[in-house]
């Protein structure tokens, strides 16, 4: 079954069919898919309240039966979307090979179902759902046995299909063209404060084709560069600044994930010297990115080249996470994840050295995972940048 | 002591204090709080990860050996944030007043720590722990006592002081001028695409001095506006059309909330009678607003309005809900709810009808309840208008 329809467009069907697949490893007869984000990969809604329940029905059976041959259809009637009244016309719609049901409280209705197919073990997102709602689960859905599955979704989500590259790519050139309008317009100029220019690369993104930011766009000028995550001021932008920009676009709800560091006006030796450490740091996480490798291995390719300058104690998070429907998904690129690369996984890389009260540098690139080298999604230049 | 110190700031000290009171009145010892929101609002904190232990001590033994006097000084050797290396710097600057530990496993952290000083009882937010988070609580918390409180800093926020109630004033303002300034433009027309007119509002709404955007802005054309929650698409505008627009901005996190829905050229028969319905209920809905009076009873003001004119079944969606630090946040008005307003509570009021395949009317204010008459804080027309 491929992964993208004869249109582009993503095949929720597929993925369904590839959850199935993990509910019959786990001896779940169900899932019940409480997470929007997880509920939009499966099925495309894009509304603010659903549930969804994905029978493993046929999965197993359809293979003995039928040895060597594609999976059967998605069994219409035993996976059902469950959202309210506001998105009655959208669910039919975004999800137009689904029963809908309509009710408030989705993830209630989809556990009475349950009960009355008499389903025996159901699965449920532990790791998203809180302890009152199971608790109302427990109470109403007498008979069916909760079974805390944590990630199994994600765990499908970590590696993209090519429909989901395709919109990844899209949301990294609309990063990167907006970097560019605004580094050919002077946008990053002295006098200027982070947040005009933050508003500016926002405005220049949906100018070339975002449909959203993929979260507060970081604009660090001078000492604020230091702030790893820094939320732009009124702070002005002046002649010998590190401007540290940390952006992204998305498409489709695919986000891009991007940070360069650049310099206004000549750099002095510290500049020149910290811009280079982390930009060999940031080389050799890229480098380290293959099928089979562990999460773990990447962060210590990219945090020993720090360490050896004697600047470990400034890196002061991990090396990147993964990126797609969310702006941080599984996997995590850090010291202390556990896992390795498969072909197909999408991840930033992004070391950071920073010091407290005088400026930091951080170089960030969105990346697939391939056979042999990763792909680059962000293209703008990490040379250092001189602003004149 | 008061809501608003004398520079103008929130003062999260008077608001600690006010979650004091509730843990004495739960008989919790402490409270673990793990939502970003609530964090921020308990104490200016705007990072990604924290964590907030807030000790009961003090708060009823210095009533009874003080009586008459102030609320003693938030202990701060007892209330303690804690959040990761990346917010090192910034959690100093945002929360200078509190003891500050540092770690990625930030409710693990504190967890450890309530054990080190034998806290007895401590509450967590049951509605926003998930399962699995608690299984790590109780897994590492030896001797605690876990306590699933729900919604505690949640029944603080509902009732806004004045420097939040000026936040609003703010976020309300940008939206109604940057409203003011597109229909000034003739940016509402014949021609332009959904998509456009929403890319358009949300810039004006930086340009007049929202931080950032409410929520994704609906804009909804003709037979879309029959859609409560459209999102924007490439359809275009056409004389004749309804044209809903919903939105809103942020100010210092505070955020704005407005629907209205226009019509290019002159309106059919069967607009004018739609929208003067809306209107009635709308203004139904606003004049229920009191102090004292049972959520539910706002609710059925307006939608009584709309019952009697034969069109409740497409008013498919609760009257308003609470806007503050969230766009949707606590009281619900609507029809299930239970209790009842209180003075310095912000609400929505928005009823709306919807003939699929047509097209609907929602009219929405954002509200502040008060003694007496509610403090309006959307003020762009609700007359109908007619865009030529």
């Amino acid at each position: 079954m491929s992964a993208v329809d004869g249109s582009g467009r993503p095949d929720h069907a597929a993925r369904r069919a590839g959850l199935r697949d993990l509910l019959v490893e786990n001896g779940l007869d169900a899932l019940l898919v409480t997470d929007l984000v997880n509920i939009r990969y499966l099925t495309g809604f894009t509304g603010s309240n659903a549930a969804l329940l994905v029978h493993s029905w046929d999965g197993s059976q359809v293979d003995e039966e039928r040895a060597g041959q594609p999976a059967a259809e998605d069994p219409p009637e035993r996976t059902v979307i469950c959202t309210d009244g506001r998105y009655i016309t959208q669910v039919g719609e975004q999800v137009p090979d689904l029963r809908a049901e309509i009710a408030r409280a989705s993830a209630r209705r989809l556990v009475e179902l349950a009960g009355e197919w008499q389903l025996g073990r159901v699965g449920f997102e532990s790791h998203i759902v809180t302890v009152d709602q199971q608790r109302g689960f427990v109470e109403q859905g007498s008979g069916l046995e909760f079974v805390p599955t944590p990630g199994l979704v994600e765990q499908l989500r970590t590696v993209k299909d090519e429909y989901e590259i395709g919109r990844l790519r899209a949301a990294c050139a609309a990063a990167d063209s907006a970097l560019a309008t605004l580094l050919d317009r002077g946008g990053l100029r002295p006098g200027r404060t982070e947040r005009q220019v933050a508003r500016e690369l926002e405005w220049l993104m949906f100018e070339h084709g975002a449909d959203a930011i993929s979260f507060e766009t970081i604009v660090a000028a001078g000492a604020n560069s230091a702030v790893p995550h820094h939320r732009p001021t009124g702070a002005v932008l002046a002649a010998g600044d590190f401007v540290k920009l940390d952006f992204g676009a998305t498409v489709d709800g695919y986000h891009s994930d991007m940070t360069r560091t650049m310099v206004l006006g000549e750099p002095s030796d510290w500049q020149r010297e910290i811009y280079q450490l982390v930009y060999e740091a940031q080389r050799a996480g890229r480098e380290a990115l293959a099928p089979g490798v562990a999460y773990a291995a990447v962060d210590a390719a990219a945090r020993s080249v720090i360490e050896a300058a004697g600047y470990g104690d400034l890196f002061v998070h991990g090396l990147g996470h993964g990126v797609g429907l969310q702006i941080h998904e599984a996997p995590p690129v850090a010291k202390s994840a556990t896992g390795t690369l498969l072909d197909g996984v999408a991840v930033t890389v992004e070391p950071g050295v920073y010091f407290p009260g005088r400026g930091g540098v951080r170089i960030e690139d969105t990346l697939v995972v391939r056979a042999g080298e990763p792909e680059l999604l962000t293209h703008t230049s990490k040379d250092l940048t001189v602003v004149d």
